[in-house]
């Protein structure tokens, strides 16, 4: 007998890239990240919330990566993580994210016996609450483990899921989590969902001025009741400006600002242009290939439904105006080539509609740098959704 | 030094159930699957392919699952499995279907390579050809790696995106693929795959009589020039009937019709009924979870667009008329709840919009039969998109 081939079993390798291979031999479709473009966007908003003295949590639930989340911490003195589950938290706690916050209520008992264990990975742990009875959840939990749990009072103001409504709420909240042992009343989480990606400023403006005087009103009835709350937290990359400036919110959870998308991109700064042609720099690509030309005025490429999210609209092909991305179905796109430019086997890059669900998509993120592949970070926290 | 206490580091289990585990305390958001109503939909699709003479080629990228696929083998009669992606291929070879189609264009001179080897796996590697100069790098690679290619034909019936539009084309490829070392010209690849999803009956059958008379076109093109094509494979939830009434196809390529999904349900059958009222059975379910319900009249869910695609439009709540799924955001859907009937903690079986991208997001299909967990398989070629 003789030994075995190495080419009768060597098949498969999932990893889209090597280090130190050019741009042009990465496999597609995979996410790409442009490391200059992500890291000035990264100093730009460390320096902008420095310059405005505000803390910034950077919002981990946009790209779920240990490694860029610790990018953040390097070149953008980003103060910690803010992110959605349980899980996901947990992904950067072992990382070694020493400040997480889950802007989100948990209030499944096994996920509450999860959250509740996390500080023992040396992480400051902090959660958001809108329901009085999940006090009493979270304190016997934490209490049991020997833990401490940082509260957050939720408002809703305006995203129109979770939040309480009232100043009367808040406060209530907040003495209940005071009184109870295992928890620390934190402050109070006042997050614009809705409203970040209006386009027009103004009406950005208006929404923010209206969740500006709700938050101002609960730290006023806090302060009616001797209490008050050391984080006012909030503000993603469609309304940082405003929160900064706002006197009363002392910390951000910008996400989307360091990769960028096309929906986002659309969005208008206060002279009416658009946040991708100056504020912030397109970092995130979907790196596709033409894989079928077999009609003159349209290329198939490889990238479809299950590499992108098209929630909030088609990706946007990048630097280029002589084809558009017209259509998808699971794994196609389909790609107007009306002049018949592009050929089989073509890499084009795509700038995705909406980054955080398209991210959590993939595996890897391939960093480039002047057309050589420099780093190769797992999308660490990808399908945690528990 | 006292030894670590487990409690310090047993942090964090990413497996939404064990068997044997109530249905009640499944882990949310996650997949479950409907054991009895899979099962029914398996055997009647399996038979109704047999009682019209056809194979059935499993389309394996819906739901990415050795274990589905096996159960449709098992119990469906299945004759392999179709999948798009060649890294999603080599997923369901590994795990020993041994008849595998790519029904997709492979181009990229490393995936051809990883094409070529797979025969090495034990399975028949068939893949569809759109372009000529694809025939030439298929058979270099093939015969390098001293393996066969089966070969099959693209023929656009109205899919508007790969393959080619003339029986000319079809001859031509035909005779390059015989010609050509390490290949074998298996037949015709037709999936009509934009009329699977119009809800009228004739509207779909008028797209497939175009078709099947494309297909007959190039079927007597062939047999002009002496060749006779062995498979002529197509067909899917919306049109396995017109496939297996044409005359002329011998395959199908379902997929969808095991789990069902939002939009394929809303399809009408022959009778005017909706294909999910009696045709197919819903067999995927979203699970998910009230965690918050601050306002009265809307609950908030924890599954949101990490967690399904929403392409197709959004999930319904199955079996319940009194609450409606309303909106989602990355995390979160919002659920109207006019009577107030939702408490935190309930949880709801959601039909996701469109099963394939779905599927893919998750690491795992938990199978439930009389409230309790069954199977626990891994969505094993999630994220397979190379």
């Amino acid at each position: 007998m003789t030994p075995p081939n190495p080419d009768d079993y060597e098949v498969g390798y999932d990893i889209p890239a090597a280090l130190g291979m050019d741009e042009g031999d990465i496999q597609t479709p995979c996410l790409i990240l442009d490391l200059d473009a992500l890291e000035r966007n990264i100093v730009k908003m460390g320096n902008y919330a420095r310059a405005h003295g505000m803390r910034h949590r950077v919002h981990g639930k946009m790209h779920k990566s240990v490694d860029v989340a610790k990018l953040q911490q390097r070149l953008g003195g980003a103060d910690g993580v803010c992110c959605q589950k349980v899980s996901e938290a947990e992904v950067f706690a072992r990382g070694g994210i020493t400040d997480i916050l889950v802007s989100n209520q948990v209030r499944d008992p096994m996920k509450i016996d999860r959250l509740a264990r996390m500080p023992k990975l040396g992480a400051r742990v902090s959660v958001c609450v809108d329901d009085i009875a999940n006090i009493a959840e979270l304190s016997e939990t934490a209490a049991r483990h020997g833990t401490t749990l940082e509260i957050l009072v939720e408002i809703d103001c305006g995203a129109e899921r979770c939040g309480v409504s009232t100043p009367e709420e808040v406060v209530t909240i907040a003495q209940a989590a005071l009184a109870a042992p295992g928890l620390n009343f934190a402050g109070i989480q006042a997050y614009q969902g809705a409203m970040q990606h209006l386009p027009e400023y103004a009406a950005r403006k208006a929404k923010l001025d209206h969740a500006i005087a709700q938050v101002k009103q609960a730290v006023a009835a806090l302060n009616a009741v001797g209490l008050t709350p050391a984080l006012i937290t909030g503000g993603g990359t469609g309304s940082y400006e405003f929160e900064s400036t706002s006197g009363v919110y002392n910390e951000l959870q910008c996400g989307s600002y360091a990769f960028m998308d096309a929906d986002y991109g659309r969005i208008l700064d206060e002279n009416g242009q658009r946040i991708d042609a100056g504020q912030w720099e397109n970092a995130l690509f979907l790196l596709t290939q033409v894989m079928s030309h077999a009609k003159p005025d349209f290329a198939v490429c490889d990238a479809g439904l299950k590499v992108q999210s098209v929630d909030s609209g088609l990706p946007v092909i990048f630097g280029r105006e002589d084809v558009t991305y017209l259509n998808c179905s699971d794994e196609h796109g389909v790609i107007a080539d009306p002049k018949g430019v592009l050929k089989v086997g073509d890499k084009l890059r795509l700038v995705p509609g909406h980054c955080d669900p398209t991210c959590n998509l993939h595996d890897w993120y391939v960093g480039v740098r002047n057309g050589k592949v420099e780093t190769l970070w797992p999308v660490s926290a990808r399908g945690k959704a528990f």
